[in-house]
């Protein structure tokens, strides 16, 4: 991924020197663990080790494994030739009775577990972020729209507290991703344990926080990261639709919120109404990268017979990409509704910009309970809704002054009827189902 | 979706008949729990559900919900003109404070949550017959293939139950996503509950098996089903990587298996090889159609606001079309595979096709260990594998004939070392880690 | 395709009977072609055309090819037998020499030939739509967004002039798309003419306006329909544009068009301001159905050797079904701009709402101009433009009483730097390039 | 994308330096086009001209611009200040009446034509080395498959002469999606050249090749990249097919060609069977990711209004790569064919093993000739055949065996019948369509 949408903590754990640092401990641990169980000489394997702790840093050398690649045409050996001109004889020790897959699948888990890591952490920061604002504007007044229209008031808080639920949502399915591509894998060519005891497989894994693979075909199956990558795009997805919010917000007809606008920071030009929600924008189309993952990785998962390697291009190459941006957009994202400049009393004006129109419902549904039979009600209060709309007068005022309003309705109960409360009374149920799960 | 690729059950749950049967139950759920709380008149509810029992065949109509809709231009206020019209003043009783959505999107929850059920039996009845032919074929020998190369032996059995694994992931992953959409909004407008209690709401969701939404925002937000469809995607994906295997099988150079074949049915032609894999390959497209349905579903996570209609039309097409394809494929499949008939003779054939190389790397390991240096043995097998592969000969006996071989090791030490046991002593072991669990 | 999206014309085009018919077509012009070159004999060849036109009726049935399939389990066949049974020994004539793709395949390209047909045709209603409405609004000014945010003036033609262009680009694309699948294909079982005459391919696909495959390998090639669809996806992305376009404009805040309302028409409450772009939302998610036509189309190309019917499936399903939702929604598209309610007065009042502020860009030249160095300039522009926007002026008012600014520029200057006429001085221009090809 | 994927000649396209060569090349076209319009000063431009030419190394430097960007927060700002850095004052006649998409998107369309040439160039090479092949194996007998299955005989000529007619068809594809993104947009903030000249437009249109963009709103539109981007997915697909069938052709039962596989190169072990057709199984992940770029375009097209920013994230990733991946991939797919390792006697053993069985049509139309009632010819073929597959026996002596073949047709007409010369004898033919046009 190019730099400009990447952050170093995500790129560090798919660079080639983490890499080699996995592949070390991979093949030290799965040594360790036949020594242990008396099926390699023990002196000698703590030998390696020591060695290979003290030339830890001259080990991760991505640029000499490369070299070797070169020559052998295989990462693989590349690397552990390299270690042995290091190490030293005990080398041999390495890699007993393991196949290649074993080594670059139970590496590629171990990277995605501590990515999933990453950004579980960003998700809890953009959780902590969203009931904070929420909670800010739990009462603030805001219309709620339907189709693009104006419907009926919500608050801004019960906005952001509908996001909050959906991003914590996404942080329990990205557990459940974690957990799904969190597997190892020591099982030989064809995952037979031909030449290696499954009690090896089962020790490493506890090792790195693994669970053994129940059966690997050479490689760990495909379905475990298409389910992983499917569930990055559904994060992806969630970010765009908070993203398009905030386009909408910002809109210079709407202009209910901002994002963040440093005071020094320079418009584009002498036109002052031109800030442009260019970080949500930003996040629309990161997401669609992201979702870009889904379908090669679904492709991935039928592979031929017990492997064949098409996987392995995608993979290197969009893996890390989606790891990377979703870390990115997702740190992006909590920074933005962090700032986020809200404009409350410019979402009072909207809400009022439909001359009470939003309380029409309440006004037929009292005057049916005044016993004003349904159809003669609906008449009168779309009379009324009509003449409001088209002159801009509010629709209160009109039906204090209309007789057969009155007759049934007195000034009292029609103010009563206009009060907001009743569209803000039920939100502290709904944050209580939010926030105190 | 056509009638060729559906089966009734599967359909039934989406046609009209089911649809108006759901709206009648939720709506009749909603006044019940609204007289319970004492906010509707008791005994005109009890009125309205014994009329609305009693002429339940009548209101299960949808080509005259249909023909109001063509006036009123709005499917929900068909539906309850209609039941008014059957069922007469009581049914004024239905809806109240409710938006369409809560009803539409309830509805739509119940109709997945039946879809999953049939999906989930589904699986079940596909792992049973994975779970019968691997048994069956636990011991049975066969080549393991990785690049569409042969590797080292496997045994078929454990190729199924490496499938039976990656299915029982499938049934937990769709179990989990059964749960994803098994949620119940009835908040009315804009989700606010500004016109009904949100006891009612839970209320209903416990009749019907659901969890109340926890913020609804007119709609039950769309990350749930884009989650549900993602999984479908990965579900088809497995299926077609056990299709892809089973074509792969009966190509005319391997036939290590052939779909089943009923004795009186003609092949194409008079060319008795000609059975061709048409359900494997069947399902494999079909795999691609679910797959379709994804990205769709990530798309309609971002809605405007509160709600836009955009994400309608597409669940309206592809959710039903999904759900009747991954019965349908799921259905196929076990089919196919209960009735796959297995060549092991074929199996063993084409083990034996790469004269005895597949051992070549266990003869390297004894040389080594009869400290020959590696260099050298490496040179001594590979010049007797060469010979056996481009003249045919098995390998056994050009080493038996080769006095360097001999010299480290006895005939009875090269007999042993082709010894096949090795490659099947550890299947139990993986046996009892996938049907055990 | 649901009948809620389809119509009939394009339904037609892939039913059961129209399929019949041109499999009998294709089928009666091999024979001709064969007896026109003495390879079958002519009069037998003459009596079977005589007694398939007069029977013809009888033969397009689909049900009695359906029975027949139960037993043969091949369409093909099926539809042979039929044909034999209504027309009696001379039928035998038929389908020498060829494979049931050439019939098929040959077909499909004539089916979608006549789909690409309507489409075109509904393009270029579309077209003439937009070209009308262009010319109605080519000085109808309104603001121009980038964004989402004001930027500066353009007019509401203008808009329509862009989005005709890009439309006739999709009539030209969908134009070489039909090209690409209007191929013939009577090559047998492998392609290889080894029973039939490549001439008679030649006669067939003249007959029905097709050309020749170069290569089929049993198989028109799938590259083919694979651009085919892509195309779809794009003209749908583009039916998605427009429609945002006009879901964006509806918005309550903004209000620049409506999509019509009939006047009898009910709302979906007494709020009369709640009309909601229903059809343009509705085109959203259309397109987003036909676009998940393309990824399984792509994955299409690759079939196995010289064929293999995993392709089948899928087009079965989804060829028609786009063919079916673009004529749908470009029809519904054609038939809303069509209507579309614009309202100039309001567009006014949006491009009014920045006071001026659309302007700030020309008066800083014009200061610069009259010798004032840049950055004065801007300070100057700068200050006026956030009093403007903060205070809700007019710009043009306090730039005229401001004396840094009349010292350089007077009154009049001032007012003709106001002056829309910059914006729209080379519409005209740009309508030649649109119109005018 | 990774430099593993990348060949320098298409990575240098979109690198910086690159970049900033055509951003300063564009913009001094727009300025001399101005001066020869008379709407600049001539002798400055001319300067200012002199001074870039002298100072182009200085000014094509990446990281100062990217210094200058962390300050102004625009890219095409600070390249500006850039240039004026180094050039001086005349440097403000660039950019006069410009937005900055006139010149982002301009030099896009020039990045894409580049690309696109190369992608040409390679498309040209890759049907060189097909069309030689071709006409190298123009005679060499192999089987036809379908569904996996041997069908009929074809020549391994006509298949690559089957994906010379596909490459073709994508050379004149891509020759199209070329035409589609060679636009040229210098019309200002929203397409309105409100303060530019529409001949300046022409005239730098016409210095790089382009075409004038007909309606720009401030970007040029997006639905020329999604056809192009839809273009590279299809030439991906293709790339799939032949990679495809490579893989089967050198699955170890099948073995009828081999990547190549340089003397000195060590196979993965001791097993000289162990050749993996690694090159192809890569083209076909390769294929996957390109087409992956299809979507995000698609969804590139409905920006907001005059133009949102969502798009630019996607295209600064996924345009460059799908450009650098299709060029990688061609480019190995033609070495690959190029050096393709062919084994006509494999194919021919292949060929026999159905013993003769791709015969029996033949036989059976011959014995129908010979005036034997269909039903009867169909059984007696039928059980001869069943014979000689069962009993691995040639079909052909089995026939000269029975007498009931034998009574109707002698042994010399039974030789004749079993002439691989039928399948090869429209290749001539075939060839000339292919390889004349």
């Amino acid at each position: 991924m190019i730099s400009r949408y990447s952050r170093p903590e995500m790129t560090a754990i798919f660079d080639g020197r983490s890499k080699l640092g996995i592949f070390l401990d991979v093949e030290l641990a799965v040594a360790e663990a036949m020594a242990d169980l008396g099926q390699l000489p023990k002196d000698e394997v703590a030998t390696l080790r020591r060695r290979a702790d003290a030339e830890r840093e001259k080990l991760l050398n991505p640029a000499r494994v490369e070299e070797i690649e070169l020559v052998t045409k295989h990462d693989v050996i590349a690397f552990l030739t390299h270690v042995e001109e290091i190490c030293g004889i005990e080398a041999r020790h390495l890699h007993v009775g393991m196949t290649s897959s074993d080594l670059l699948d139970t590496t590629l888990a171990i990277q995605l577990a501590r990515a999933s890591d990453l950004m579980l952490a960003d998700l809890e920061k953009l959780l902590t972020v969203l009931e904070r604002r929420a909670l800010e504007h739990k009462e603030t007044l805001t219309i709620g729209r339907s189709h693009g229209i104006h419907a009926e008031p919500v608050t801004f808080g019960l906005k952001l507290a509908g996001y909050h639920a959906e991003f914590a949502r996404n942080l329990q399915r990205l557990r459940l991703a974690r957990a799904e591509i969190a597997t190892c894998a020591v099982s030989g060519a064809v995952g037979t344990f031909a030449n290696i005891d499954p009690r090896v497989e089962e020790m490493v894994a506890a090792r790195f926080g693994l669970t053994p693979e129940p059966v690997s075909t050479q490689v760990i199956p495909r379905d475990r990261h298409a389910m992983f990558t499917s569930t990055l795009g559904v994060i992806a997805s969630s970010i765009e639709r908070l993203a398009t919010e905030i386009r909408h917000l910002q809109r210079t007809e709407v202009r209910e919120v901002e994002e963040y606008f440093s005071p020094g920071q320079k418009g584009s030009s002498a036109m002052p109404h031109k800030r442009n929600p260019v970080l949500s924008e930003n996040l629309t189309g990161l997401a669609r990268i992201i979702r870009a993952a889904v379908v090669p990785a679904l492709e991935n998962v039928a592979l031929w017979h017990e492997r064949d390697i098409s996987h392995s291009s995608v993979e290197r190459v969009m893996l890390p990409d989606a790891c990377i941006l979703v870390d990115f957009a997702l740190f992006r994202l909590t920074s933005m509704m962090d700032k986020l400049v809200v404009y409350p009393e410019r979402m009072r004006q909207n809400l009022d910009a439909t001359f009470g129109l939003v309380f029409s419902q309440r006004v037929l549904l009292a005057l049916i309970e005044a016993d004003m039979p349904r159809q003669k009600a609906y008449e009168l209060v779309q009379k009324n809704a009509m003449r409001a709309w088209h002159e801009g007068q509010p629709l209160l005022e009109l039906l204090k002054a209309d007789p057969d309003v009155t007759a049934k309705l007195n000034q009292a109960r029609l103010e009563a009827l206009f009060d907001m409360g009743v569209h803000t009374k039920h939100v502290g149920t709904i944050f209580d189902r939010v926030f105190r799960r």
